[in-house]
This record gives C-alpha cells, sequence and structure tokens, in this order.
C-alpha cells in the first residue's frame, strides 16, 4: 500500500516513478472470473520453466517497481494457477527482474479515487494471490533480490523459503501503518506464523522496515546472500526441497496453513467489504490524495 | 502475589518493608463503580502530562514498594482513564518514584484473612488495571527502572514498549509460582503474546526472576539502558512511536490484542470467582500466614 | 517412523539393526485395557525410584535402539501411571541404556503388513505414551544420551525439560517427511508448542534432524552437556525444579497444555481411524517394503 515511495526514498528510484501516473492500465475481468486474458502488450510476469528439474522461475517484470496492480495480480494469479495444475511443475521461484525493487506492494492507484466495486474486484485479486501462494502444493521459494515492502513483503511471507539478497539499502516489511493503512488480518496472521506474535505487535504497530540483516534476525527471511547469487541459490535450495517426498510435505504443509487459510475464506466477503468501506473513507481519500501530490512535488 | 520479599531479598529491601502491615488501608468503592476519591492524603500515583508533546508520565510513588494494593489500582485506573479520555494525550510513560523498585506486585495483604467479597473487590480491580492498559489507546511504554517481578510484570508486559534499567540487582518476572500461587490464564497470556508459548511454560512452572539482559535475550523487555536514562530513554523512544498514525496504529494494536482481551472480559466474573475460593483456602491462607511470618522474624 | 535408519546412517549402527526383523513379539491386550503383563523374559524399561528424593528415572533397555513397538509402549506406559498414582513420586527422569540412541521412535514393523486392528491398537498406544507425558504432574526430564528422530524426539517434547549429549554425531527431530509419513497433528501442536509455528513449519516440511548445537539454537532441547554428566545433570536439574510448590507448579503445567492435550482427546478416534487408512494404503505398505528391502541389501 502506497509503498513505492518508502522503496524509492530509501533506494533512491523516485526518478523512476514519473511513469507512475501514466501507467497503462486495461479493463480487465475480475480476476475469480478472468476470462479475458491481461491485453498488456508486455506481460508483467515472465515465466520459466525447466521439465527436466521441474522448477519453473517466475520474474516479476512490470517496470518500474513491480507494483501489485488489479492486472499485474490477474496475469500473476494465472500463471501461478497452469504451474500449479501442470503435475510436472513441482517447485516455483519468485524473483525480480527490476533493478533494486523484489515488489514494491499494493499499487496506490488502485486505491485512489476509485469506484467501491472496481476496489473491491483489486481486493479480491490480492486475496486471490495470497490464497493462491499460501495453500501451493509446489516449494514456493522467494529470491528477493530487492526491496519488498507491504504486499512485496506480504508475497514473500507465503513462500516456504525466502532468500534474500544482503543489501543493506535493501529492507523488507508489511510497513502499512507508516501510511495510515492498516494490514489486514491475513496479512498479520501470516507475520504471526512466521515471526511470532510480539515481533509481528511491534513491527505492525510501528511499520516497520527491516535491513536485511535484521529481518534474518527476527526470521523475515531466512537467508542472506550476495546480491549475484540469490538466484543461482535458490535454485540449489529448491533441489534439497524437491528430495523431500511430495505427498508427505504437502500435506504436512497444509496442515501447519489450513486455520489460517479457512480463516480468510470463511471471511473473504466481509474482508472485501471491510477494506471498501475503509479505502473509500473522505479521510482515506484525502490522505492518500495529499500522498500522491507530495510524490508528485517530489518528482517536480 | 506476595512478591515482595523475592524483591527485597535480591535488592536488599527489607528493612523497607518495615512499613507493610501498617499500610494506612481505606475503603473504597470497588474500582468499577468508583464515585468516591481515594482518600489517601498523599497521591499513590503522580501524573505528569506535557500538553505540548500530548505525553503523560505516570510515577508510582506508593512506599515502599508500589505494591499493588485495592487502593493504589483504584488510584491508577482513574488516572489512566482520565488520560484515555483526553483526546490529548497520545502516549503515557508508567515508571517509578520508589528506589530500586518499579512495583512488587499485587499487595499480599490484600489477600490474606480479607473476606471473599473484599478478595473479589481486589480481583475485580487488577483485572481492571490489566484490561484499561492492554487495551490502551495510547502508546504505553514501560520505564522499569527497579524490580518488577509478578504484577509489575504483569503491568509492564501490558505495554508497547519496555525500556528496562540495567542494573543485574534488579529482576523481573512473573514468579507467582514460587510462592504456591498460580499466575491466572490471562497474566499466562499477556506473557505467551510477549515471549511465546514455550519460554512461558518454564518461566511459569519455575517461576523464574530475570536479570535484565536475560529478560532482553527472552524478549521480556525491548531495551535496557543505564539506570539514569531509562526516562529520558522513553521520552526519546515515545516521540517515534508519536510519529506513526493514530489511527492506523490504534486499530493495528486492537487486531493483535483483542482476543485476549475478550477472553477475560467473557469469563471475568468466572475468573474472580475462581481467585477467591483459590486464596481463601485454608491451605493457602496457612501458607500466606506462614509466609507473613517469616517476613516478621527476617525483619525481627 | 522408520527412523531406525537415519539414526543408523548418522551414527554407523547399521550392523545393530540384524536384529531388527527378528525381534520377538508378544501378543498384549490393548494399552487401554492391558490387564495381561508384558511377557518378554526382559524388561524393556528399568525403573530405578530414589524413596529419599522423590525421584524416579526410566531407563529404556530394548534393543538396539529402543523401536517404539506396541509391547514397549505397553510396558512403558504401565509404569508412567504406576509412578503417577505414587504420590511420594514426584520427578521422573527418562534416558536410554542404549549406546548411541535415545530411542529410534516408532517401530516401523508394527506399521508393515498388520491388520488394520493391530494397527490401530499400536497408534492408540502412542496415543497413550504422549498423553500420559504431556499430561503427567510429574516434573518430567528428558536425559537425552543419544540419537532421538521421530517418536523419539516426541518422547522428548512431552518432558518439561530437555538435556542432549553434547555429541555432534547424535540428532534430533520430527524427521517423518523424509520418510513419506506425515507427523500427526499432535506431534505438530508439540513442537509448535516448544519452538513456535515457524521453525515447526521448516522443520516438518523437510523432516529435519538438528545436531545438538542446532537443537539448543532453536529451542527443540534445552541444554547441551558432555556425554557423561547428562544423567547427573538431570538430576541436578531435578532438585530445582522440586524446590518448586507441586500444586502450583501442576495448575501451570496444566494450564499451558491442557489445550493442546483437550485436541488430541477429543479427536482421538478420528485420528486412529486417520493412521490407519493412512497406513494401510497400498502405495505406503509398498514404500514400506521397498525400505526394508533397502535396510536388508545393506545389511547383507
Amino acid at each position: 500500500v502506497c509503498v513505492c515511495v518508502c522503496v524509492c526514498v530509501r533506494a533512491g528510484l523516485l526518478s523512476q516513478l514519473s511513469s507512475h501516473s501514466s501507467h497503462a492500465r486495461v479493463c480487465v475481468s475480475p480476476v475469480l472470473v478472468a476470462q479475458q486474458r491481461n491485453n498488456s502488450t508486455t506481460p508483467k510476469v515472465k515465466v520459466e520453466f525447466d521439465q527436466s528439474t521441474g522448477v519453473a522461475v517466475m520474474h516479476m517484470q512490470s517496470p518500474p517497481v513491480n507494483s501489485l496492480s488489479l492486472d499485474f495480480l490477474t496475469e500473476f494469479c494465472i500463471n501461478v494457477e497452469k504451474l500449479e495444475m501442470d503435475k510436472s511443475c513441482r517447485g516455483l521461484i519468485i524473483t525480480s527482474s527490476q533493478p533494486k525493487v523484489f515488489s514494491a506492494g499494493l499499487d496506490i492507484m488502485e486505491m485512489y479515487g476509485k469506484s467501491p466495486e472496481r476496489c473491491g474486484e483489486f481486493w479480491r485479486a490480492v486475496q486471490e494471490m495470497w490464497l493462491k501462494l499460501y495453500s501451493s502444493d509446489m516449494v514456493t521459494i522467494a529470491a528477493i533480490n530487492g526491496s519488498s515492502p507491504a504486499g512485496g513483503c506480504l508475497m514473500s511471507l507465503t513462500c516456504d523459503y525466502r532468500i534474500m539478497a544482503d543489501n543493506p539499502r535493501y529492507s523488507i516489511g508489511l510497513n502499512e501503518t507508516q501510511l495510515g493503512i492498516v494490514a489486514p488480518f491475513w496479512f498479520k496472521d501470516t507475520m504471526v506464523n512466521t515471526v511470532g506474535h510480539r515481533t509481528t505487535e511491534l513491527a505492525l504497530e510501528l511499520g516497520l522496515l527491516y535491513s536485511p540483516s535484521e529481518a534474518l534476525k527476527v526470521g523475515l527471511v531466512d537467508l542472506l546472500v550476495p546480491e549475484d547469487e540469490v538466484l543461482t541459490t535458490a535454485t540449489k535450495t529448491m533441489t534439497k526441497w524437491l528430495a523431500i517426498p511430495d505427498h508427505a510435505r504437502q500435506i504436512t504443509k497444509s496442515m501447519m496453513r489450513k486455520p489460517t487459510i479457512d480463516k480468510l475464506t470463511s471471511k473473504r466477503e466481509a474482508d472485501i467489504q471491510n477494506f471498501v468501506s475503509f479505502i473509500t473513507k473522505d479521510s482515506i481519500q484525502k490522505s492518500l490524495r495529499m500522498y500522491l501530490e507530495m510524490l508528485k512535488k517530489r518528482r517536480g
């Protein structure tokens, strides 16, 4: 949520945001009933699937900062679903083709000045991304080769393993609170499952962004490696995971995660209503406008 | 519970306990329907509120060791409630004016030789203190400038952040078990939320008191500073917390803590009954009498 | 489950497994209605009870690797129950008389080629061992003087405190997944209660076996000591635990563990059905057969 700026301020990417407001945005069906293909000219996600290893690498390549827009999420989910249904695909590595950023998180433009219907559609797509990844039967590894705030952090947290570039200029965390937005309960649940209750409380109350070494210390990521070794290390790690019998691993994963997944599934519509009524409030819209104006001034 | 002695034995404060049994104890209405003011001559709590920063500092000043008696709790809760209702107050720092002790915890004299009604009244006040602090919309910081056993530890655990004096003679922990008393489920829940299940199990089964460095290691406190910097560090830390948008922080805090709060709220009367029937048992009263006699002998 | 091999491969004990398939196996009544005594000539468990201290030491002495067979579990549970009912017994230390192994876990021979009824009887005995130990009123300390995979690890996890030999050749962990079997929910719950959600997720998905130093780091054990000091340290530690008032400690222990125990108690029959239908599947039986054949070849 609105996290591009956090990334930018830290990583000096402000200039890259210039194209942000002129994003080509296309009208797509809601992700759950997606029948039309995303008609962007360039795919926002590039999938390389190696039949010999059973491992797919998903490169996020949506300039400038892999913001999670509705069309990005739609395309992302379609690709995950395809791999999920392909029984020859056993492992998925998620990484970024954009420099310095894994993903900047939810696209603020999807939340500003949009109709309640459109906001709801967007939120359903965010839920869908989380549901698909958190419950995936594939081994999922996040190869975090850049900053990963808010929704980018959430995406990482859904994976079975997180490898991050050991670059102190990068950061990761659910920093929504800093921007006046609240991480919903399932973001919170995912973080509690990963780093425990107290670290989550502190992180979410303060909207903390962690440096890679801090993130490793609290358990938000599992391994730090030099920046140019993130993907190769992910591939090596995947080999170790794929040595485990799939069926037993999948049942085990489901046992660990099912209560958290069931909680969102059973409250999904209420969670959408909650998001829509929060985000369309005058006060929140005003905050977002001021935020966007500040961005413009900084760029100007 | 009965923890003064633990404090004293460790911190050499036994002599200060001489006034203990001669405490002026006044009859006050139960805290929930408190309409009369505490008629002690000296306030047990001193509040300094800085309008310019929105931060209140509450100094506990009930000699000798800030025991949590019924009148202390009543006065404490009235003050917290006043600040809570004052929209200009955004942050609360809790600290002690007594040397070497933050708070020695529940006052044993409230549990020995008292009627069931009075015991129930007392316990309701303990619950009320916890409920008010754990659900506070204010940023709450414990500036722990002395030992903080049992109820004193509980009070610290309700805060958003804990800063402790780095003095190895001080200790902190829920040590009730050592004295034959059991920490109730909501003490336990609060500790589990802070340090996790296993550390809590070990700490509560053994009634562990931690040195400041041990407490930092297990996550019972967040920061250690030299003794004379506890309050100034708390003030600086508060400034950082107040930079976070209040509304988002408050919703986040509530999301983290609501299940734990709801649990006590829904079982409040049963918890009182449970405490009263336990504490008024002949065997427990006998333990308390022997304990008090041991105290007298030590002082004699 | 099937974990002997893991132990063996690591600790070079393969030769000791030669007697495995020729185990004298006797027909005993199910553990819950056990009326007949185990009629093995040599007891699988030796209990030394010191009346003066109130501490019993239970030596597991079932060659070669203290596998948890139905008759072992029956004898083990009868002994625990006797001690539990003896009010003069306040503490229980569990250790192994076998070299290099604490316990190799569930006996694979109980799961291969057995009738559903017999499998169900076996699983009920595994549940009973866990229920008795996890809910024991005694102070329980695991003196882990050898490797402790799968069911051996589970047994350790039920104790109040775990002391392990600091020998890097030993390992401990719930490694079922590596063998294509799934740790059931109450194994998982016990581990989550000990090391938290994320460490458990990683450990169970990968079937991790930890070295002693790794186990200490994640909190799977509480203390490492030289191999010849494991039992003496357990005895000294027990003295400290017995200084705590029994009644308060027992209520506290129950408060921490009751939800986890109630969960299995209420789902006990379903859990048995689930195990039986899983383990008697053709595919699983085939895995077990291949596994046993591999064992034979290695020995051959």
